[in-house]
């Protein structure tokens, strides 16, 4: 897949919420995951795919989602943006909020190996 | 400013190749700027706008620049992105190149306070 259809597949797939069946579908075994910031204790790097299915995995059972929206892609060399603006509920703390992110991803080869992350926390 | 009429103004000036003129209008003095790799025995990261003005002012001297297309911004909370698709001389080599990447802004309080480029080495 060029990067055009890798960005459009990613955009298609996470505005319909299927966001682990974007990360099983598109990115590279050697996935390297970049968050804002660390979690208490932990890493803002998740390092392959297992890693970040597992990322994902704990981010939809603990959350609802109410509303997503992708905006972009835009393209550039190897690299592509995107926006994720979300209307959701932490479930541990029924808390609802707005989180509105840019993601930044590397194509090689038709698959993601870099994704990262900036939102203010 | 907003951060849409910051991105704006940052769009505009740079559509001009007005990027020094840009770097003064809207960054923080405390700016930290992010490069995708480092120069042989330098670091990534500049910091201060005395610092991203003097790397500005390094790469003007070096390069000449055939043509400029930004593209964007994409907003999302307090970040911004857009892409740089730059036609290039680098003049000690008279080597000419198409130079594309991404780029992504934070803002505070109307002004820039973090940029960071995504392109391939």
């Amino acid at each position: 897949m060029t990067i055009q259809e890798v960005a459009s597949k990613l955009v298609d797939l996470c505005s319909q919420g299927k966001f682990q069946e974007a990360s099983k579908a598109l990115y590279s075994p050697d996935i390297v995951s970049m968050e804002a910031g660390a979690p208490p204790g932990g890493s803002r790097e998740s390092k392959g795919l297992e890693a970040v299915l597992a990322k994902g995995d704990w981010w939809t059972a603990n959350h609802e989602v109410h509303s997503v929206a992708v905006e972009g892609p835009l393209i550039a060399g190897s690299h592509f943006a995107v926006t994720f603006k979300m209307d959701v509920t932490f479930k541990a703390q029924s808390r609802r909020f707005r989180m509105e992110e840019i993601a930044v991803y590397k194509v090689t080869d038709g698959k993601i190996v870099y994704e990262e992350f900036f939102y203010s926390m």
